[in-house]
């Protein structure tokens, strides 16, 4: 059975993401202590998927993941997800907004609730956990009065009471995640996505000529996201998304010239199926 | 004489960006809590520049002032420096690594000293403070084996030992800062970047459109950056910088033919002097 990988523990908005993901088809969902882990055994091949955050709609990108991602040219991109997510302010019980002596959560979380937590909960301790729902079983296990930003269905499973179920700074909060593996999905379903990373020369114009191979084409652009290369300052290498699937013979054309003539380095990470929004 | 505002207490790098900032002129460093204290009390004018960092070599953009600075259209961006930054891991004395309890310091010091925090203090609990600086001033206090991922110079100022000079995963790690005002700067000596906001509507080309201005007439941008725009994933703005000054005949004329025919809004958040590396 395929094994599905994501960033636990149980309760986590990864695991959501991985059992949408896996949907109605088999697989075994495995916990990892972070997303080190994620990618780790996904390159030995203890795990067939991953299930990773990419990008959030207040947040932006999710910089480890795609930096972890350019890092294993091994892998590929075999899904998307996109979730809502809210964030609630888990307690023990008994406990009320003004004991809270600390709050635990991802560092993602708290980016999330940053406004929140000036207003409501200023100078009040912040402490990083590898997850959500670990910083849930943390607050639970405790015996303080220390809080979790963490989904609101850890609460029932870590015995904690919802002090505030929404305290995301953005009501319509939402994240991307991508199923990641290293067996390319070869004819995905449309309507399909491909994702690239590639580099380019320092000179002026050089990202227009990348972009004008789109613009020729009429093919759409989802999102196209600059990372450092980590050589510098001032370079960068893109992440960008757009809509066709690798093999269509137009895409295909298209990325013989951006190899050819427009780029340092390219990688196609992979072409996946997409759910209407 | 003028106050500049920086993410304070003293002995961050912010600090150092600021004096670095001031050089030999006048002014009076503020120190603020808060990157929100710096641009409030900018706002209000309290302050009449604020030094903020951007960007880094290995973390990418700052998101948290990228979205302020998206929130405030009366600021300008008056200056850069660009700095070198170290990360040690101070302690209070006598404490060794095995000791440690717990590291003190800003997320964004965590996120650049990820894999050195993984490596030699995996496990370890890590708690996210308003600065490196604050951190420093928590570690030296608190008469406990916390250590604090801070600037070297804290050490001395807050009586702590060095035990790693540099934590940071990337040796070459550098941090851009912006110095902003409410006050344009009319004519930037030369050589200068200008940087912009803008919003495209969604449509295939719509960015390259934009791209081709600055192509067809030899600017060189030096970095795009693409933010969410809140509204819902997908939907963006776009920060960019590029060489010359909008006060530059070509450089005006490009800024209006991007107004009137290729964005949904454009603002010039200034043009400014660079030091060349």
């Amino acid at each position: 059975m395929k094994r599905i990988g994501y960033l636990g523990p149980p309760g986590t908005f990864s695991e959501e993401a991985a059992r949408r993901h896996r949907g109605n088809g088999e697989g075994e969902l495995v916990a990892c202590a972070s997303l080190e882990e994620v990618f780790a055994r996904l390159e030995t091949g203890l795990l067939e998927e991953g299930v990773v955050p990419v990008e959030n709609s207040s947040e932006g990108a999710v910089s480890v993941v795609l930096d972890m991602l350019a890092a294993h040219p091994e892998l590929t991109v075999r899904g998307e997800v996109v979730m809502q997510v809210v964030h609630s302010l888990l307690v023990p019980p008994g406990v009320k907004l003004e004991m809270v002596e600390k709050v635990l959560s991802h560092p993602q979380a708290f980016a999330q609730c940053r406004t929140f937590l000036r207003q409501k909960l200023a100078g009040v301790e912040l402490q990083e956990c590898a997850s959500t729902a670990a910083a849930a079983a943390l607050a639970a296990r405790c015996r303080r009065p220390w809080a979790a930003l963490a989904p609101l269905s850890a609460a029932s499973r870590y015995n904690l009471q919802v002090l505030i179920p929404a305290a995301n700074d953005c009501p319509h909060n939402k994240t991307r995640f991508w199923a990641l593996g290293r067996k390319r999905v070869l004819s995905p379903v449309p309507p399909c996505k491909t994702s690239l990373i590639f580099g380019v020369r320092h000179r002026p114009g050089a990202l227009y000529r990348v972009l004008r191979e789109f613009a020729i084409r009429e093919i759409n652009l989802t999102r196209i996201e600059s990372r450092p290369s980590k050589k510098g300052l001032g370079d960068y290498i893109f992440f960008l998304d757009f809509e066709g699937a690798a093999g269509d013979p137009v895409v295909k054309e298209m990325l013989d010239v951006l190899t050819e003539e427009h780029t340092t380095t390219l990688r196609v990470l992979g072409s996946y199926h997409v759910e209407q929004e």
